[in-house]
C-alpha cells in the first residue's frame, strides 16, 4: 500500500487538497468539542443563547465544506488508487504501518462521511436540529414533572423525522441499520439482535443464581456514605493520575453529568460530579479516563484527519467500561484503591479488606434506572430500549404507546414495577435529542471490553498483579498498541479482529461475569 | 434613515445575505476569542500545538469568507442605499435609533473591513503570521536572557514585513497612518503627534512640581505587602461584584497576564494575576472590568454583526482606565475600597484613612517599566515608543539602532538610565507580534477617559458621592447610554462627539491630573 496514492502524480494534487480540507474539518470538529466542554463546565449561564448560534454556525460550515462539490471532485480523482483495498485485503500478519496506509483510509472514511452527509437533505437536517433542541427542553420539563404526555408532541416529531432520515437510506437491510450505522459503521441490526439474544440467554441463569445467593444472605452490601466531596475530589484526581491521567495534557473538571471531550490528542478533558452519598464519582472518573486514554493514544500521524477518533461508539464505550469495571471493580482494582480510600476517608475503611471492598462495589440488583445498574443487569436495560427502538422504526410501535410498552417490558425483563414515567420511559435523555441507535452501543461496549480484557490477560499473565501494585502501564500500552493507535484506519469489525483476532461475541463477557460472581456470591455455573 | 435599505426591494436580498455572512463571521470571531481565553486560562500545556492549528484554520476561514467575491457583490448591490450617509450626516440632536440605523452602518463597516482585508496579499499575511509567532518565542527568550541581539533577526523581519504591509496602503498621508488605522479607524498620525505634543508640554511642569514636593518630603509612600493571595482573590471578586460584575454573565479567572475576552454580550471573561507584594490585581481587576462592561452594554440589536465591538482601541482603553484610575484611584474610590481592604486584610489597614489610601495608590515616580508606571508619567513611556515607531516607518531609524535609541530617549523623556535591554527595549511584547501602531492607543485612552469622566461628573454632580457609597449604577448607565450601546455604529470620532460633544483633547486629562496631584502633593498650578 505504501505510497499507493502519493506516488500517482495525477492523484497527488487532489489528495493534497483533500488532506487540507479534512484538516480544516478536523479543526472545526475539535473546536465544537471545546465549545461543548466550555458550555458544560465554564460558561456563565447567560452565555447559552450565543453559544447555540456559535455551534450552529460551526456545524453549518462543517456540513457545507464536507459536501462541497470540489470535495467530490478530489475524491473522484483519488479513486481506484487503492482506498477500496483496505476493505478487501486480509488482516496482515505484521503491524500495519499507520503513516503509509493512512491516505487510502483517509479517502475511504472521507467518502463514507461525505456520502452520508449528502444523503440527507439540508432541510431535514435543519428540522432535526430544531426538533432536537426543542426536544431536550421539553424532555427536561417533562421528566421533572413526570409528564410523559408533555413530552409526546416532541417525541412524535423526533420519531417522524427519524423515520424520514431512515428513508434517506433506502438500500439498508433493516430500517434500524440506518441509525445504527451512525454509531456503529457497518454493523447490521441482525447482528445486534443475535448477540443480544446470546447475552439475554446467558444472563438469565446468572441473575437467577445471584438471586438465590441473595436469598441465602450471601450477597454483599453496598458501601454507604457520606463521603465528603472535597476528599472525593482529591481521591479521584490521585487515582486518575495513578492510572495514567497526565495533568500536562488533560484536565479534570466538574459538570452536571460526567463526560469526556477530546480537544486534541494532547488536550483531553474529563469531568466528574461529586455526590456525598456514594463513590459513583470514582468509578465514573475511571470510566471517563478510559474514553480519554483511547483518544490520547491514537497515532500522531492521524492528527487533523477524520481518522483521528474512536472507530465506533461501542469500541469507545468498551474502553470506558474496561477501566471502570474490569479494572476498577476487579479484585486487583480493590487492592489498588483500598489504601487510597483509607487515606481519603480516615477511619472509614478500617473495617473492610480488599475482598470486602471488591464485594461491596459489585452488588447486583434488579433496578429501575439504567445509569445506576450493575454490570450484570445493565444489559437488560439496554435490550429493553433496543427492542422498543426496533419496533418504533419497524412501524409496529407508535410513540403514544411507548410508556406502556416500557412498563410491560420492565416487568418482564427487569422484574421491576415502574412507579412513574420519570423513572421509566423518561429517564434517559437520548430520545429527546433523537439519539435513536445509540443505546445498543453501551451493551456492545461491555462485551467488547470483556473480549479485550481476556486477551490482555492472556498476553500479560501478571496483568492483575501489576494493577494491584499500581502499575497500569502494561494495560495502557497493550490497549494503545492493539487498538488505540489505529483510530478509524480500519472498519470497526477489522479493528476488533486486529486487536483480538475475533469478532464480536457475548461469551467472554458472560464468562467474565460468571467468574466474578461465582467468586463473590459463591455460585456454581451449571 | 429608517428602512433606507430594507425598503428597497432590489437591495433587500443582498442585504439579507450580507447579514447572514456577517453573523457567521461574528460567530467565528467570538469562537477565536474563546479559544484564546481557554489557551491562557484552562488549556493543558501540551494542547498548544493543536490550538495553533485550530486558530489558524478559523482565521483563514474568517479571511476567506469576508473577502469572497459574493460578499463584494452583495456590498455593491447595497451601495448608494444610505450607508455613506452615516459619515456625512451631522450628529443628530436626539438619540439615534440603533436598530433603524444599523443596516447602513453594517454596510459601511463591512466594506471597510473587507477592503482592508483585500489590500494585503494572502502571502504577506501568511509571512506576517509566521513572523509574529516566531517573534513572540524569540522575544520571550531574548528578554529572559537580556539579549537584544538574539531578538534582532525577528525584529528586522517584522519591521520589514510591516513596511511591506504599509506599502499596501499607498494612499495614506503618513506611512504610520496605515498601522494606526488598524486600531484607530480614521485617525491620522498628525493628530496623534499634535495631541501628544500638547500632553508632553502639559506634563513637564506637573512632573517638575511633583518632584519638588517629593524633595520637600510631601509625597506619599506606596502600600507595601505582603497581601495574601487568597484574601486578594476574595477581595477582587467582591469589589468587582460591587461595581457591577455579574457572575451569571461573566467569569473571573487567573492567567499569567490579566486580560478580558468577550465571547458574547452576556459572556464576558476577565482574568487577574495575584502577586502578594502589591494590590496590583485589584486595580488590574477594575481595569479589565472596564473593558468587559463596554462590550456587555453594546445594544443587543448589534449582536452577531461586526458593529458589536468597541469602536477603537483607544476608546476601549478609555473604559478600562476610567474604572482603574478615575474610579479606583479617586478619593471616592478609596472611600469605597477602604472598608473592603480592612475586611480582606484584618489589621493591615487600621492605621490608614481614606485620604491615606487615596495618597498611597497615587504615588508618582519616574520609572523604567511602562506597565508599572503611574498615571502621570505613563504617557512619557508611550510617547517614547510612538516616536521610535514613527522613525522606524518613516525610515529614519533601523531595528539595529533601536536599543540605543531607547536608552537615549529614556534618559531624556523619563530621566532614567536603562540598566539593561530587558528593562528597556525588550520590556514589552507588542513589537514581537508586529503590533506597531498599538502603543499610542494607551495614552489616547487615558485622555478620552478624562474627557468622559469630566462629562459624567457634569451630568451627575453627585457621581463621586454615589461611588463612595458603593452605587456605581449611575456611572455604568451613563457610559452605557452615551457610549457603550453604539458599538461600531459610528466612526470613533463621531462616537466621541456623540458621547461628550467634543473631539480628542489632552486638556481634560491634564486638568484631572493637576487637580488630583494638587490635592495629594499640595501643588499650585502656575
Amino acid at each position: 500500500m505504501e505510497g499507493a496514492l502519493s506516488g500517482q502524480g495525477a492523484a497527488a494534487e487532489p489528495l493534497e487538497r483533500l488532506r487540507e480540507r479534512l484538516a480544516e474539518l478536523a479543526d472545526l470538529e475539535a473546536v465544537c468539542g471545546l465549545l461543548g466542554w466550555d458550555q458544560e463546565t465554564m460558561m456563565p449561564p447567560a452565555g447559552v443563547r450565543a453559544r447555540a448560534d456559535q455551534l450552529a454556525t460551526l456545524e453549518r460550515l462543517l456540513h457545507e465544506r464536507l459536501t462541497a462539490a470540489e470535495v467530490g471532485d478530489w475524491l473522484e480523482r483519488c479513486n481506484g488508487a487503492g482506498p477500496a483495498g483496505v476493505e478487501e485485503q486480509p488482516t496482515p500478519a505484521g503491524e500495519p504501518d499507520v503513516p503509509a496506509d493512512r491516505d487510502a483510509a483517509l479517502v475511504r472514511v472521507a467518502r463514507r462521511d461525505r456520502d452520508k452527509a449528502l444523503r440527507v437533505p439540508v432541510s431535514l437536517r435543519a428540522e432535526l436540529a430544531r426538533a432536537r433542541s426543542l426536544g431536550q427542553h421539553a424532555w427536561a420539563r417533562a421528566r421533572a414533572a413526570d409528564d410523559f404526555a408533555g413530552f409526546l408532541p416532541q417525541l412524535r416529531e423526533l420519531v417522524a423525522l427519524t423515520r424520514r432520515y431512515i428513508a434517506c437510506f433506502p438500500d439498508v437491510e433493516h430500517p434500524y441499520d440506518a441509525v445504527l450505522d451512525d454509531y456503529e459503521p457497518g454493523m447490521r441490526t441482525e447482528q445486534v439482535r443475535s448477540v443480544f439474544a446470546q447475552l439475554r440467554d446467558g444472563l438469565a441463569p446468572l441473575i437467577a443464581a445471584i438471586e438465590r445467593s441473595r436469598a441465602e444472605g450471601l450477597a454483599p452490601e453496598r458501601l454507604s456514605g457520606p463521603f465528603p466531596a472535597d476528599a472525593q475530589r482529591r481521591l479521584v484526581r490521585d487515582v486518575l493520575i495513578g492510572v495514567g491521567f497526565h495533568p500536562s495534557r488533560s484536565r479534570l473538571d466538574e459538570s452536571q453529568h460526567p463526560f469526556s471531550t477530546t480537544v486534541a490528542l494532547e488536550d483531553q478533558r474529563i469531568t466528574a460530579r461529586f455526590t456525598e452519598d456514594s463513590l459513583e464519582a470514582l468509578f465514573a472518573g475511571l470510566h471517563e479516563f478510559g474514553h480519554a486514554l483511547y483518544d490520547s493514544q491514537i497515532d500522531r500521524a492521524l492528527e487533523r484527519t477524520p481518522l483521528c477518533a474512536g472507530v465506533s461508539s461501542s469500541v469507545h464505550e468498551s474502553q470506558s467500561r474496561l477501566w471502570e469495571n474490569m479494572v476498577g471493580r476487579s479484585r486487583a482494582g480493590a487492592a489498588y484503591l483500598l489504601p487510597r480510600l483509607r487515606d481519603a476517608f480516615p477511619g472509614r475503611f478500617d473495617d473492610i479488606d480488599e475482598s470486602g471492598l471488591y464485594r461491596a462495589v459489585n452488588v447486583v440488583e434488579r433496578s429501575l434506572i439504567r445509569v445506576q445498574a450493575d454490570e450484570v443487569t445493565y444489559a437488560l436495560h439496554i435490550i429493553l430500549r433496543f427492542e422498543l427502538e426496533l419496533e418504533l422504526f419497524e412501524g409496529s410501535l407508535e410513540p403514544d404507546d411507548l410508556a406502556d410498552a416500557w412498563r410491560e417490558r420492565a416487568r418482564s425483563y427487569l422484574g421491576v414495577e415502574v412507579p412513574d414515567d420519570a423513572r421509566g420511559v423518561l429517564q434517559d435523555i437520548h430520545w429527546s435529542f433523537g439519539g435513536f441507535g445509540y443505546f445498543p452501543t453501551y451493551a456492545l461496549g461491555n462485551m467488547i471490553a470483556a473480549q479485550l480484557w481476556a486477551c490482555a490477560r492472556e498476553d500479560h499473565p501478571d496483568l492483575e498483579e501489576r494493577i494491584a501494585a499500581g502499575d497500569f502501564a502494561p494495560l495502557r500500552e497493550w490497549l494503545g498498541g492493539r487498538l488505540h493507535r489505529y483510530g478509524r484506519m480500519f472498519t470497526p469489525a477489522q479493528t476488533l479482529r486486529r486487536a483480538i483476532g475475533a469478532d464480536l461475541d457475548a461469551k467472554p463477557f458472560l464468562d467474565y461475569l460468571w467468574d466474578k460472581h461465582s467468586d463473590i456470591h459463591g455460585l456454581r455455573r451449571d
